[in-house]
């Protein structure tokens, strides 16, 4: 019960913390036109801030996963076994979820402040094609998506491999979402983690919320080969 | 006393740092029209790295608090003496209204540098409603600066936890300030430290100084609520 | 053969992850004009976290070079030997025009995404002269090349030398390489990594490819010689 | 003489990529008119990083000092011996020239590039008064140099305490670095470092160069007041 309500605040903060930076601050310009607004990379460095800061407070407790595609990942990879698997997913999305509802409580304490949810972007919804921030078609949404959560997958499973540095894993893995996002906000407002996607789209609803299934799809996908190109191609073993 | 004196210091920095920077450095325009000016990104950065400094610095000799807030949230969480509140406390807000002082000076050894206490974020003061950078009401950022601290609490006890990587802890939980700052400051221009608000509210003066009494009560609250949850929900026993 | 495989995954990531954030983020602007792109700074971020989130991920299995000069470098400094030399400099290259593809594939998905080779940084190639982003001569790019690399191999053999404090090396030399980016894109677009300017080069072609020597020459000679310096100058023994 | 070839190389990388990072990239606008310059805040990480590099890099040779003030400092709170200050000091000065040099002619290779010393800030020198990037006064640039430098001695004094958790003291000395910059770069164009003031002086002549003379005195006062008061007021004895 204690790793499931870790895997709920660790999410929580991922989404209230990623989502809400993009949210609150992203485009922030004063009122005499000066653009103070922390822009993609105060965002970027946000997202992966939420990881680092939980691996270190609760990581020991619930191994800090935060995203459904990271435990369909390391349970690919044989670290991770398929009865946790619902009950980490399920805490993770209602974690997600939740995040949205505080975020959505909060931004709607300004006047003005309405979703659209006929523009890219939306409430942080993720989304491609016409809902990709910068117009990159499906595909090219599936392949980055599906690519990322992969090389995510072979970050978290080398850190933490038991041959390598371990006390740093959480300044690697929550670098890591830093880069990922860094690279692919303009794509598809970056996922990588479908708890993530849903919670957004489920307070944009629209066309972003007929889009989730792309990013649940591609990322478990991409999460699941990494796990298996880990543990078979690059894992070494004690007669290494 | 060499306790109080370390409070001293490390709340001197957070405050010296933190909104110095924002003073200083936010919004710099050069005569020729580019903005090379740090942003809220760089605030926020700035904020942390003051209490990542000093952590490593001064942690080994208070514990590294440089906050009221945080000293509650500890208390509540078992790990912190009641009589030792009051004057950690103290020296906090001392430490941070030298701080402020001289950051006035600074500050207005520049012509034309003179604090404007009718416009929100004033001498990097908080504030809520009008004077909310963005505009945000007093309840969303009472809501914000509670949920915001109590995941600080969150963060801070589970990085130094006797289970936990915590040779790492400072930069946890310096970059738990960076990440709460990159969500918050168009909301209220960022507390979650009652002891940093009063110091720039009593150089403010005014409406500010009339609304300090939230990031005193918000933050305070959301502490001891996250030491709450700390303690009774997430904490390992060694019989786990 | 993991040690290969270890450079191919490492020294792809280098390029989708440093090349792919300058393509797809730099200079992202907002329907409405809000400048939101990660800027240099953004790029440099990146170059960095893929060589630190690789060094703690898969640094126990090949080292982690992810560039040629740095196995040049090594190998000068007496820690790398000349038969490894070869495959590691074709699984780093293999991984980069295997990144680069990827990319391009990935780009080529938005509209009116192709390949202009006329202009400086076209598809994140490098190049001097009319191909410098800020127009510094073929000298200037020369030397910036070979003293950049020269001191980044200082950082690697020091920070992985016996005597130093070791496990914090992926983030010293990760950082490092953010450092060089901070101070050389505009001066040559940053390489210190032949694999990462031909695999860039071979997609852009004309005469950023015809340029693509100096990115192999000037940084392989400062890697050699600054492999040579620490060796002979810095490097202390168990006699000092 | 290790040491002196470390502080050499230690204080030329500070000056290269700090003093190189603000000629080269801290502005840079498009041909079409997007500004990817890395601001005030990628120079203040530049700085930063070429301390937390060269600490990793050759701190377990010298200790790392590469700055005048921080011997000095070093030697008030007594973990410095008088005999070594002048070779220290001379080491980082000829470094720090010869980094100045570099740059210059790196700088030169662009059609331009001329030094104007009439205004703030000219090849990254310091200043004050007129030589305040945003016009600070004499008074409020000494005393801003002084605070910081105090201030960054405690955190040099505190991080590398033998009760602290001294492997994280590169990481928290280069970020302090970094902070200060943060706050400062409108001020004083940022020193806390004579050898980097001098050097930059050196090739801006005229009024810059008549100014140094601060960026000597109040940087070394403040470190040895931070030195002093660290040993005396917040170091833990056995006894504690």
């Amino acid at each position: 019960m204690k790793k499931l309500l870790a895997e709920f605040f660790g999410t929580y903060w991922l989404v209230f913390g990623g989502c809400g930076s993009a949210l609150f601050a992203a485009g922030y310009v004063t009122p005499t036109g000066v653009h103070l607004g922390i822009g993609f990379l105060g965002v970027a460095l946000a997202f992966g801030l939420t990881v680092l800061t939980m691996a270190y407070a609760v990581g020991h407790i619930s191994g800090g996963h935060f995203n459904p595609a990271v435990s369909f990942g390391l349970w690919a990879s044989g670290r991770f076994s398929a009865k946790d698997l619902l009950p980490y997913i399920v805490a993770q999305c209602v974690g997600a979820i939740a995040a949205a509802g505080s975020l959505f409580y909060i931004w709607s304490g300004k006047t003005g402040n309405v979703i659209d949810n006929t523009s890219a972007g939306a409430f942080a919804s993720n989304g491609f094609g016409k809902f990709s921030p910068d117009g990159y078609s499906m595909i090219s949404c599936f392949t980055a998506e599906f690519l990322l959560t992969m090389f995510f997958l072979l970050v978290i499973l080398g850190a933490t491999d038991k041959f390598a540095n371990g006390k740093f894993a959480g300044i690697a893995i929550g670098l890591a979402l830093t880069l990922i996002h860094l690279i692919s906000i303009p794509i598809t407002n970056t996922s990588v983690n479908p708890a993530r996607s849903l919670s957004q789209a489920l307070f944009t609803q629209g066309e972003p919320l007929g889009q989730v299934w792309l990013f649940w799809v591609a990322p478990i996908l991409g999460a699941i080969v990494g796990g298996l190109i880990y543990k078979n191609l690059l894992q070494k073993t004690d007669n290494d």
